[in-house]
């Protein structure tokens, strides 16, 4: 889609492209010959065959085009290019046992976690931005605003530390949701039947192979993982849109009190002097889509029997799409707090022309207190 | 993203490309500064040679990706692209008085005007092929089921009959939806400004062009024609989902009644001989995910002042996505109904088992009467 | 539900509570048994004996609740009730050949024409102030702002006249919906069997009695008429949302363009002389909260066969919440626009301000222009 | 509303009431001020006559109606009779130092903490209920079917072992999201200003008060907990949707290899023998709503400053209504599965009509083994 690109960080585009999704299929079909013939299904030679023809293969999306519309799986197309593209004496080996939905769901699983460990880094520097103006704004007056009017007086750093705050919570759960990933191994219903008593052995190598968890059981229609994940990328994702529409309502001119760096800012294609606050607008735009998806997501789960009509389907693209929204919030606040500009100036200016009282002089001893609070807990968890 | 070829007809996929919205956003700058300069805002020559730079660019997504990342819009790479490939003499004129949301906005009624005749051409198979079997099928008495029991006795015409009520409010809705589409020039803040007193005879004359509708005023952040189309895309799609759901339910091989004809049916990667209902998942899967898209739109509409720092951004991907989905749905029913399979003895046999009683012998006349209203009505909009 | 009271209007609370549901589910029982007299199927004095008792029945919860829990529907509770008042000569024409259905979608078309219509009046209050403020402010120089920062001139009477051509646009579409209003009568499966070939002319009478029209055919899983309704409800929601944002951030204190009159503003319980912008507040929340029910509606309309086991009763509260939620958003918007209090002042400083050109002398002619041609549109539409 | 009453458990209806709104608003109440007399900012004759105020006055929508409507938030409403009912001398210690959010925030999650621990309650009865089923079923095949087709065979134990491994999945993630639960009390801004140094103090013995954790610092506007338990409740109800989605599909007469025993069946309205699933019905209509709700109030994180102008207040209904359809969910399935009729000799018959291969003579032996790997799970969590 022609605005895809507006909507994903670099990496996790490089992720989640489709050359990565053919890698990451053929690295799945590598896998499981591979674990199959350590376990004596499959001759080590066929084996090794077929894996040198899943490295070989071009990474393009014609390997699975052809399918997609018209079986309505990208597997087909793609077992029968690497089954072509093997000697003969193996081709039987391809596939063995396995399903589409192996093949998919075992991709989504490596694909994720890549993702994820890139989201994981720039949460990081999200956390390190926030901590940093946290300790050095942590005397530094502002006006606190509810309702979206002047209520009372609190910190800068305050601030800053209750975003921090939310930011660990928020890799908590990433990092919680994905100590869940697992391979998915199960052939045409889900009961390794195929493999004899080797199934789950089979599955465990795969898992070691490709660098993931293996499961107790297959899991083709519990999609927990899949939500969890998802889950995690929403409010993950939603953190990313409170720091970004407080971004975008105090670098209001009228307001004044943060300013993003020049970098940062995107052009206007009308006002050539006008820039604009890109960063947080893709941040908050990001987190605007990516709840409707995960709420599609979870209305998903009812799948039918061994294998949904619809709503497995219904998965594929709505998943990606969370994946990219929350890389590219992270990567944007990310960006956007690392040099962020902040006008003390102005929000001692704005505390005393909008909260005339006596005790708006200096800030609270509670607020320098409770920012410690959060730092302190930051370095308990090793984040700062 | 790797899935989506799943989920688009071959024509919305034509329609909703890279390549598509780069034709639509090149036609857009030129039928503005040819209207522009037929008010006399621009001269002729200048006008031709931006035009004629228009239409020689190439339609590749090179010419709005790098602002896309960087600004957060596609259009500044392309407005740069036309600038620099237009002699020196008209550079001047390129984008005049017009706005990165002018360009977008405008490209994308241009684009919804060639999805959604697409779709009102597949609902008119749907259309035809409803009365088809309502017709055929008038008196073949058949099971109604209520909470998925055994419940009493109906005709399949009269079911069919029902489908084709839904599909005609469907396609009428459409039609609705589509009669609000205009084109969208403003300017920076949506006041025409620019253009003197000129605004709305350019706006009318770009509107000419482009064979769409002029609005009363430009429509910025009024987003109700986004939300109308997708409203209608989304009822529509709901309504192939019924018709989905009920095909799967009826060719379960336990039911019968219903075959998915072989040349519609897709394959499975791990049972030769398996022949999976391909059109209805893929319509169902689509009437799963397009809610929550139209829902996440709607809750797009606070746009702030006079452009949105996110809101509006958040539209574009799930937008497109809503004309692709509701393609894809109407040209998968399409297909699917016009070779579907309908097994008479089974439907008798279901029903004499499932619901023994003296009534089952004949189908109600009342069955043959609401046929046959529905089947006039069509006549009457003659959509048959 | 404890919070429901916020976001329901004064007459939305009246049409949409327990007893009106009540009232109107006896209604239909009423209007049914009295249309079948006319007919021939049900003797006078039978009609008007459960017509009476239909009337006399107290209309509070505990006539549905009992089998709402037990049988997951309201209405088997609400026919025992109705049948043990009747005289004994009556019982047996109670609820005759109509199903749980009828009486639940016909009582919802009727609850929705009357809800619609409050909606309709608070929309004209809103056309009516907006189109003061068009006239009042139509030279009132104002800063345009894009992506949440300084962009261009404009005047407020044309943001005012932009508000006005939404809220036109979305009245329009709430009646277009309306419109589609039908009542549903068609028994266990919607074939009107029982009522042999008087079903039609049941239907219609049924239909005169509640003033509401009669359809085609019965639409028993033929969504249509509840996703319109609602789409047109999150569309309008959408639009009040849009004029609430733009309240919010223009009487930010930092702003001070607008100023909501006290009696519209809310306390708060910590800071006692702080007044809170409630309208516009309930009414962007009230747009946050609809589209995803929305959405979910349109994912519920893959009905299965001739009544859906979960899609259909998954309906009830949302529609009802849409409802609602449309009904405190016009309200509020309503209220706020009424006595919202200009600084003209205000604008012209932060637009001197902030957008420190000569241009900004004056307000661009176009914009006086475009002002007149809303209110030119709202008057031949009658709207004001 | 007048349906919400078949979307409840009957526990939950209890825990979310008005009453128990009430109830726990006024208990947060006295928590804070015997906390508060307990660090020495009240003295302790009047923190207990508030409490014992708090205690004496009545549980009903009275005392929070009024200001919900006008001002937005239940809380003012309830602070006013909480003061008028007070002895003069202590009037000036109510609500001291706290805020709206407070009270409401704090009720939330000891109003979430005993709904979750229904739910709890009745997944360990879904639990059992599956194990039993795998046990006793271990050997029973069954035909596996894949997008609604017949595909391979399987074991029913095999079946209810892979909703077990689910529903243990969805129960941990219940318990993870209820360890984040948190007492909120920060005051108007959050800074627990007007506490001086005893803010966290005070905040600690509210929690132990309410056996609630205590946060690191106050989290008005870091929605992350509201997020987790609601994101959990929605993947339970997804997987309770699943099991429902089963039980229907199986139940369905043509297929005949469930059935729900009688004393879970709903009545029809228009069919006196006819028996509605009503159990699953209702869960997968949860499964089908819960997602959207999720989905908006992930969209509602990105919360304005100290305190949002609609992001907040869109939350209520939504986040309650998600508590009550998870339990409605984990009630219905745990009453279906506890009486389920399985019928091995119809599971046989279907499975040689429809897969008529050698292979299906016997259940593969992984299944066996996979279905004991389940099992042995569920004994080490002490599932069963």
């Amino acid at each position: 889609l022609p605005f895809e690109e507006a909507f994903v960080s670099d990496a996790a585009a490089a992720h989640t492209s489709d050359v990565a999704w053919v890698a990451a299929m053929l690295d799945v079909e590598a896998a499981l010959v591979r674990a199959q013939s350590q376990v004596g299904l499959v001759p080590t030679d066929a084996a090794e065959a077929i894996a040198a023809t899943c490295e070989r293969l071009p990474r393009d999306s014609s390997l699975f085009e052809p399918s997609l519309a018209r079986d309505g799986t990208p597997v087909i197309s793609l077992v029968d290019a690497v089954r072509e593209a093997t000697p003969a004496f193996a081709k039987g080996y391809v596939h063995l046992g396995a399903t589409t939905q192996d093949v998919i769901d075992t991709a989504l699983m490596a694909i994720t976690k890549r993702v994820v460990d890139g989201i994981d880094a720039d949460l990081d520097a999200v956390i390190r931005s926030c901590a940093r103006l946290a300790a050095q704004h942590r005397e530094t007056p502002m006006l606190a605003r509810t309702l979206m009017q002047p209520a009372d007086i609190t910190t800068f750093g305050y601030e800053a530390a209750r975003w921090l705050d939310a930011v660990l919570a928020a890799r908590a759960e990433i990092r919680h949701s994905a100590s869940s990933l697992a391979v998915q191994i199960g052939g045409p219903a889900g009961t390794l039947a195929a493999m004899g008593d080797r199934g789950t052995d089979v599955t465990e190598r795969v898992a070691d192979e490709l660098r993931i968890a293996a499961p107790v059981v297959p899991w083709h229609t519990n999609r927990v993982r899949v939500v969890q994940v998802a889950s995690a990328l929403g409010l993950t994702c939603g953190v990313m849109g409170k720091i970004g529409i407080d971004i975008l309502l105090l670098s209001q001119r009228e307001v004044g009190e943060l300013a993003i760096a020049r970098d940062e800012t995107g052009r206007s294609s009308a006002i050539p002097d006008k820039r604009n606050p890109v960063g947080p607008v893709v941040a908050t735009a990001a987190a605007r889509r990516i709840g409707p998806l995960v709420g599609g997501l979870m209305a998903c789960m009812a799948q039918e029997h061994q294998r949904s009509a619809g709503a497995w389907q219904a998965e594929w693209e709505a998943y990606n799409t969370t994946l990219r929204l929350c890389s590219v919030a992270a990567d944007r606040i990310a960006r956007t707090l690392a040099s962020i500009q902040i006008d003390s100036a102005r929000m001692r200016e704005n505390l005393d022309r909008h909260l005339p009282s006596p005790d708006s002089s200096a800030p609270p001893s509670s607020c320098l207190f409770l920012t410690d609070r959060v730092l302190e807990r930051a370095r308990e968890e090793r984040a700062i």
